[in-house]
């Protein structure tokens, strides 16, 4: 049993998410399809970036959808479009954020997220409140690196994640780590050999393959989200945006 | 004591909204400026709609801020966009609901909110939830009317409001109404006088007005958001979008 | 990419589910086991019956693991021993309440249980709390049917199914319905066709094949249980029970 | 535009405050009225000091409505006698720990307080539970300094609450800062000036003028509490207290 | 094992509350003691009522215990100066609405309260808040009758009480039943005759017999307040009242 | 007035407590009965352990009350099968960890609870949580001592009580400390001894005492738990269990 599912990367940079770093995850037995944005932010680090990139976000999963995918996620750690593109879309939409913070505590008792810079915190902060799981939020660490920088030195980047991560365990007693943006895709080994190190032993969540798998999930069960409370938008005049099935004001 | 309040009604819809409508507000005592969307959805009754809205909003308000405004706020239930602009902004920036609820936690015990379609109840539920007020709401109700055809027959309009509200009071216990579209500007001394005639003497709030004048309050008294909570967005690339002040990319 | 999934049914009850029934989702791709219980209650209906029931769930699930399996699903909705095996097993153990909770909060806004008696109300409340989940609760509601008269006559426990299905949707306003009782194995499509008939489009949570899902695609994706929240017991003497791996006190 | 603000400070100490430290908040626009209170306690440090403080607290605010204010403030952050005094009242009573914290949620994410002495920590967090905003509260941080002793040395309080309020940042990640005492009254300049020096930039708020601003904006916008909330006392015998209006058991 | 139990009424209302009412507590092998106030309101009511009973409540508290009382309760379900006596006071304190709130989440999983009138609901609420219980709270339901007239006609508040009773069971889903007056004393075994009646079989907390046993046995096991919540008043100047142990400014 | 008081200790360990340990409660006028498990583990730690002692002791349970018992202190703060036990007996049945929360909740503002092992703190956080006062939570300290070496060296046992008492007050700001494991029994003196040593003053609830006093008061009251909550089970076949007054399945 297999499903198409569709990751659309909701900024327009290259060089930073691509087919080929996704495609690993056909190991599942799944076929993965990917889009960048056309237009919106190089990278998400605040409800700005967000807010430019939400638009186009929404016009390519209407185009995955379209192409005949079965699920999408967005790869995105702010869920940025998430209830929007449930609205327009009848396939599952699933976003990492909401998926890693419900397996977390499905997997143990409290969970900390590790991200980026500390202009997301309060993103995550009500994220974690919208999902219900902030009683569960044993805290919010940053390593301090902006997105477009965590490529440029790996050894660094997981140097800093394994540091928090551990300071997670130790200082706000997390039973659960969860990679606070998807650009650290595959750095989950290195840190589970850090924490493992120091004799912790703790799951590490990498949002982006148990997004996918679950969003396979969901298809192969026969779900898509309730219509009640995504319904379709009433049809209404569109002034500067093509959104395939919306009709556009001169 | 005096401020130049800038409202920003994040639709393009001419009739629905124009600066004759709030300049009665200059009652107070205030400068009241207007803008409509260039480009957006011709009202917003979903999540679909507020994205698309808020890109639009974000450089309308940065423009009145240029233009030397005091504070902004933007004219929608929803308060699309509210959390990015104060990230972009220096002066106080409002949202209609933000401020209502938590008036109306001040105002008395249990808040209810009389909004126009089913489809926004689970967006007001969740701004509730992030306010931090959720354990204040009785409950939200709609008179199942769209935006637009709100004032295509004012006095059904006001009739379904009261038969909304006397319920919220009788049967959800409410002790405050909140107006849950700022398209029933106007209307809250009709339902004023449509509770006191079944003996009801609650606070009725029509947002716009209390919004206005807790912006001029808050610029007054010499406060802004918290640089910390809305820290400005590191710059990069943006692509599709001109936004004053930030860098294009091809 | 397959997965070998133990079901564990907490009762000794052969009638009322068998091999036979749980078969059908090997068409996920999985292998499918199942074991019945030596010891323990008919059925599974308050805090008593699920106390008796849980020593040889976790023997149960300990030959699981021992016999190979990759995952372990306890097939009750009051998840009974679930971290108590989680504690004595590494591989991934999912409870279907637990696992239909988090999956109702990801598929929509509000979840109702429909469940079989009274007595078990207070039971999925609590678990409501400890996953953290209960303000997306809107209703537990109930058949007034005991489990093991679920089977007597289908028609009619699913005629009951439909009727508080489409009460809780109404008067409740539940976005997601779940079944409170994995009896009701196999009766989601004639309580969609109920809902459908009368306009209702949401989604119906059968718990044991999502959940059967979800232990896969955990165990895919390289997670199992915190052993920082669920450790190992300590050893220590245990009088009359046998459990594989744990000394026996004369 | 303007409004009559009547300040009531609820203990009978003149050298503490006077009308000549509230009157430079004319500047906004409004007549400025205070009253201190003929019995009760030199100063509010605990439940017992309130207790004494709030049947006078209740007269003068009686006579302040009857000599024509169009709001009324308390002026203590323990809100001493808010509720009992909004019963007897028609004109708005506002707070200011209720205001302030209100306009705190809505100018930042977390919140701090900076008080004066440990007995006054769980009755501010009782008042943060109260008021619906207990999950925004980063901290409440004291001083150690007894309220009466607050002017004897103001530079050595500004330094107190500059190092308390830095570390209520670093520490504790508040967003926004309230003074936990209306004493601290004309101080925000000098603890926003130590917070810059050390380059942390957040909003310091000092209750007594915002409340009044916002008591002014509420008296203009036509709204005041609900009656539903606060309705008038049924009439009955008082024996010791004469309050102006209520009649006097022998 | 005995203890004196000290039991001040806080109103002066002499027919309504004396010793002969609660002295067939002494069954219970307890002395007890009874005051009225000397200054406050015929009946409480309201906050207000509550503000003019605390000062005198608390003199009276502090004579009990300079007479040699083991424990003092404050007979009435608002707890009007609970807090303030725990600090003025070394032994335990005990308020009937804590008391019985706690007792009914030991007793069952939701209460309801049935109390007098309209008034008192926002303050029984905020106390199940303050108190931590507001989730195990179904419903505050009112018989409509004021304090004073509850006595007129015994069995016509006992029919009423019995009214809301069953309706607080079968539509609320109340578990277990508080009395939300104290003046309610002595109904207990009407209302459950009334219940049983009705095949309802859920307790019934008659408040002042619970909470003066719950104050014995604090007393005997050797517990009191914590001084870290509840510490001593700092000495200052009092102005109206002689407290005795107080200094009184002139 | 007295009580017969039947504590169950859920191991089958002798050494550890017999009925010498808890005879000394009958100085509280009361007649203190005891049993220890035939069949489960020799301590309890983790939910496995528990699992293996529920059984045993619901049987204890039910000859306790067939002995003429007035109430039932299951005697481990886990409060392993305190809902199974209700749900089978009529007389009330009490957790010392429920009735500590309970009482620390009328002493003071927060509690930590001090208890063996690091294994048992999410136990604990999710009764907290279940209990309604998971708000009310400092901390939960562990001395990091298994429950069957708290005999060995008593004195360094009280010595960590100590340490992790004082840190709990000083770093947690805890008004209240809980011993969260029985075993503790009798160390309450010397743990104030130590507390008062270092001039902090805060109750120290050892559980057992007034679990036993609350026991009695709620028989004395007469009081039970609500038969809505607790429910006797159906009656149905049971298998490897000899449970007093249910049938057994060949």
């Amino acid at each position: 049993m297999t499903a198409a599912i569709h990751i659309v990367t909701p900024i327009f940079t290259k060089g930073v998410r691509s087919l080929d770093d996704v495609r690993p995850l056909e190991k599942f037995g799944l076929e993965i399809r990917h889009s960048l944005l056309s237009t919106g932010p190089a990278s998400i680090e605040c409800e700005f970036d967000e807010a430019l990139a939400v638009p186009d976000t929404i016009k390519k999963c209407l185009e995955a959808e379209a192409a005949g995918a079965d699920a999408v996620v967005i790869d995105c750690m702010g869920d940025p479009g998430l209830n929007a593109v449930r609205e327009v879309l009848t396939i599952p939409v699933l976003g990492p954020m909401q998926t890693s913070m419900h397996l977390a505590a499905i997997l143990g008792h409290r969970m900390s997220v590790i991200t980026v810079v500390d202009s997301v915190v309060p993103m995550i902060a009500n994220l974690a409140k919208l999902y219900g799981l902030n009683e569960r939020l044993a805290s919010i660490r940053v390593i301090d690196l902006p997105v477009l920088e965590i490529e440029a030195d790996l050894q660094r980047t997981q140097a800093l994640l394994a540091e928090q991560s551990i300071q997670a365990v130790r200082e706000d007693d997390a039973d659960v780590l969860i990679f606070g943006c998807t650009g650290f895709l595959g750095c989950a080994d290195a840190i589970i050999s850090a924490l493992n190190a120091v004799s912790i032993n703790v799951p590490v969540i990498d949002p982006i393959p148990v997004t996918v798998l679950q969003a396979a999930a969901i298809h192969n069960a026969g779900y898509t989200h309730s219509k009640k409370t995504y319904p379709f938008p009433r049809t209404k005049a569109i002034r500067g945006y093509s959104v395939p099935g919306f009709e556009v004001a001169g």
